[in-house]
């Protein structure tokens, strides 16, 4: 008999639709011993609030996350609200011994997420931040293929996240759907929002980073603010790329932007070993792009793994052989592995602890972005 | 107030569970004027039909289709076992006066077809046929395209499904996972459960087909049956290649097989017009290529065109540009519109009727593989 | 020393250009026996033939095609004319004890091509047909992958060969740019001259072809014809489909066209074997596609091969790795293995008999086209 | 009546394999006012020299280049050495009064390079430096719409070359096909073998760069020395990374190795402007990725133009669309260009001052590089 996994979601945006759809799915594709109950979702207005519970199901609304963490059949609180929130509500609900889901970024820098990671492992409860991409089937499989040592020494990692969707200087800062431009609800641009992923990505498949050398630009300088109705500076990197060390001595490059006419979200990383190499790109995230030095010499050559066997990580949940996933099941990959663990009682990854790594590497790179010198990652 | 929709669902293989998480989530992402109910689920044995259930949520089980259809919660059957069972449950369904879900293709062959047709329509009972590939956002948006006369004349369609899994002899046939190159309840082989895709794609995008020629070659000539125990001869077209002529007077190639190794469910198509071409394929379901000829003369080129905009069909549903969907998400768009337009009494496509015109193309490519001749679709 | 090898030319269009670009650059990448001079070239206009001969570096020029004949210093006739023309000059190339060099198709049908065949054998005068395709080197690598075994038991071979030039109804036919739209120049239309190129692979690669049945269509039925000044007929096929039965009891599937908008000259094949596939397409030449089962299952995938290394065949001449070659390196390559052949004594391929192959299948596709049947290739 | 230019060539590797090839050929393509002769190769041996001159049809031999520089009957010297040797024939050849085609880079550093540059302008003789790239006809159509201002504002750009032959620890340093290993006769590493080329492109398209901050790496510190005998420190940069404002306000991000396994030479750019943004890569090098806001919304998509029309770049003087050409001919397009400007007495491109803008990128790279710091580059 599954026991309750009984969530509070606070925040009801893009990632509220993301995670409540990896609840509501979960059950059906992966034998879990939780049931994944949607208990309550906290939004500012009733209305908002209610609207949201309509959609997906939750059981009550709350309008205020204080509330929220107050209520005894309440297991575990998603947090899909801006950074500038993320540490006040995870400190409370550490205190109230919630289980506490946090989207990524886990904070809007290492000082808060230090706290926030000292404050769930005080309480000890389980704690995840949500870097879905982890869980995308060609990328887990490409960790495994790291892991087992297919790709000899590392030499080369390099990541990029280009999108074009703020190219218009029209486009105003703040408010719901476009907080992410604005720094004080951001932290930063593109490094928290973007390239944050590419690092713990980056982190998990080829190790810590030491050191780091940023460059950040803001092409446009000012926006409307939907808050204050005024025309303000813009506080967030628009652009950041930096290269850097890894601890294994390969040599990473990475680059975001949001002014790069044509790729609407392109993630892309390739991995350069020894032996073997490794790309992939999140517009075609059921391939891997694989090419192995061991292979025959005259038939060496790239090849496009079509991630859909039931061999591949997770795809024996789903379809068949050919019939590709998308993007929203990476977190219902990463809400089972959760619950796996949980039940297990080993932790989840990211955990906070986890999470603060990124953290760190993102305020290196713009501190050094700031400093123009190499920057050690500490 | 949403008003009940309450299915029951006749067999739970692959496509059971293809149509079940259709059902339970097109009311997460759709505004519908139904809640769609998963009111029963009917297998062979109690145990399989429990076990279902319980993953997919259905309030309850039966082991008899007869027993279900005599239900007065019921509203709507969905038929998804082996082929040589569509027409007995649909006939006894329509004059239950029960809607019909059925999967395709829609009958053995077009003499059963014609009966279903006849029954469905005599009852006045909606009906739909699973072609659920029409509901790809590329393949609905090439439709858009070709109605709005942007291809112009069209020269060429063709068409290809190619897959790799039955090139071992050792593979038996017959029994659950095998019933598809058992030709007593398949009728077919790849004709009717590939090329029946491709063709009904092909009539809805280009219009009626005149006449074909077809030739079908069984590779492995006998397999053990799993029903029998025994080495049986194959009856099934393992490939079926065919030209045609459509009304318009553009010229079709098609073809499929389960021996093109390397292919694991590729289902490709191209449309060749005066103006601008079609390609796309279902590895990589949510690209369209697009080349248009009144482009400007030396940047003419195949354009990739990630359908994944809130402009393109279905997506202002899901996700933000550049984050791709998956295969299962062509099923929850046809419960979709298929609720829809029954709300608003307008005939859901592809009709049992629709679906019969594949069937009579179906027909006309087997019978000219046997008899060597141009075969008129009639 | 080298022996001189001197060049008499019939005709000097486009591809009296690739020719004459073969014979000026052999002697720099590959080590003869022979050395290439260019002595004479022919044209009906002395003018043409002089310019020609200036860009191009031929020694003297002719008008008459017997007067070149009976020169004592040249040793091979290229026939680079239309079609029409192949037979009559041939035939007295024979007569004349001339080494025949003939661009593809042999003839207009078998039945004259039955007879060069016969005139060369009767004189015993050495004979090539430029099927230059099958020097290109990723195609000459797919012929050593098929005769090593790598592939298995074939069961499938496609091969589409799709141009877009056609399109328009103003474009004339005949004379000297567009005789390939007068019948009586060229004898055929696409079948001819484009699915004779993918015939004369298939049967190199795949061996022979024992039926065939095929369609063609002309979509624009009248054109000015610029011989006439007159809007005559068109006799040509636009566009040619077949289906066939090759020899090892694989199926054939071939198409081409001049009407498929976006493709240039896109020739494309594919075959299909037990343990392995090949893709190939005349776009991208310096690629293979190429799968193998026998990889390790989760790493199956096409491999992407850049035929660049020296150790894929012919590539040890050119560059170095990563760099390509392109279509006239083909014209190269051909002559190169024809003079070493010759050297050898060893007959050169194709040989007029090896091309009457291919022109039987054409004949026997556009008979079946005409007479809706299968018909034999004889 | 054609002008007499007559070569003479100092060394016999790779390069003079493809600049000799270019000479052979420009002639047969291009309608120049010039009569390109081959008249003398200098080796340091005679045989080296002489078997050279015998493949490619050189008229003479020298084995020492001050001699080549004293004949009357050669305009032009062509410079295909070791880089270590450059300045010193450079200067010579200035003073002897000829005209110089050097290959790139142009010096081991700008030092060397300044006064290279000094010397011909002083003695006023025509100069040239082999960044061939220039000339792949995607590359220059690339420069012809950022030149017409498609792109609008630039904001990014972006290069790497990928190369993978150097991982073996086995491979040694020095001597003839290895002095790209040898920081005694290349100056550098991947910076001024592949970086070079990246660099040359970019202030093309791209205009000026102001400052740059870069990384780089020796993976494997020693190798045998070829030259020595001994085992041997390796001075080069097996990796160089850096980033760098443009003049224009756009950042870029190069990035060179020789550890990629997977890539054999993929030099790969990327252009993002306001309005359309540009692709390209020398693995496909007839082909260019062209995105373009300004198409209508739900068909955007990036375009696969394949240069191979008569309206593109150099091409009008090949083929036919769809076949295409390669490495080879970039170089005879910069010799066709080249001897076109002379004719008209204007500056040919990239002068000898205009690699010297390369050199100092490279320059400032290296030392920013030692000196971990941001570096004008001046």
């Amino acid at each position: 008999m599954a026991k309750p996994f009984r969530i509070g979601m606070v925040g009801y945006g893009f990632m509220g639709k993301a995670h409540s759809n990896a609840y509501r799915r979960v059950g059906n594709f992966f034998d879990l011993e939780f049931d994944v109950q949607l208990k309550a979702i906290c939004a500012r207005t009733a209305e908002s609030a209610q609207s949201f519970a309509d959609s997906w199901g939750y059981e009550s609304v709350e309008t205020d996350w204080r509330q929220l963490l107050e209520r005894d059949d309440i297991d575990a609180v998603d947090i899909c609200v801006p950074n500038n929130l993320h540490k006040e509500i995870a400190l409370a609900a550490a205190d109230a011994g919630k289980i506490i889901l946090c989207e990524k970024p886990l904070a809007m820098n290492a000082v808060e997420g230090e706290e926030m990671c000292q404050a769930v492992e005080r309480a000890g409860v389980a704690n995840m931040v949500w870097y879905n991409y982890r869980r995308i089937p060609a990328v887990t499989f490409a960790k495994q293929l790291i892991d087992d040592g297919k790709l000899g020494r590392i030499f080369h990692y390099r990541a990029n996240f280009l999108q074009d969707w703020t190219i218009s200087e029209d486009l105003p800062q703040g408010g719901n759907g476009l907080w992410r431009l604005d720094v004080a609800a951001a932290g930063s641009g593109v490094t928290g929002d973007l390239l944050a992923h590419c690092i713990d990505t980056a982190l998990w498949l080829n190790g810590g980073i030491s050191d780091v050398n940023g460059m950040t630009e803001t092409f446009v300088k000012e926006r409307m603010h939907n808050l204050t109705g005024q025309v303000e500076p813009v506080g967030i990197d628009d652009a950041c790329a930096f290269m850097c060390h890894f601890k294994n001595d390969s040599l990473g490059l990475f680059e975001s932007t949001r002014y790069a006419r044509g790729h609407k979200a392109l993630y892309t990383l390739e991995i350069n070993g020894e032996h073997a190499s490794i790309k992939w790109d999140l517009h075609d995230l059921h391939r891997l792009e694989w090419f192995d030095h061991r292979d025959e010499g005259p038939l060496r050559g790239w090849r496009s793994i079509h991630i859909t066997d039931g061999e591949h990580p997770y795809m024996d949940k789903w379809w068949v052989p050919g019939l590709q996933i998308g993007y929203e099941h990476t977190f219902v990959h990463q809400i089972a592995d959760f619950l796996e663990g949980h039940a297990a009682g080993t932790p989840a990854s990211p955990s906070f602890r986890d999470a603060l790594e990124t953290q760190k590497v993102c305020d290196a790179v713009l501190s050094s972005a700031q400093s123009r010198q190499w920057t050690d990652v500490t």
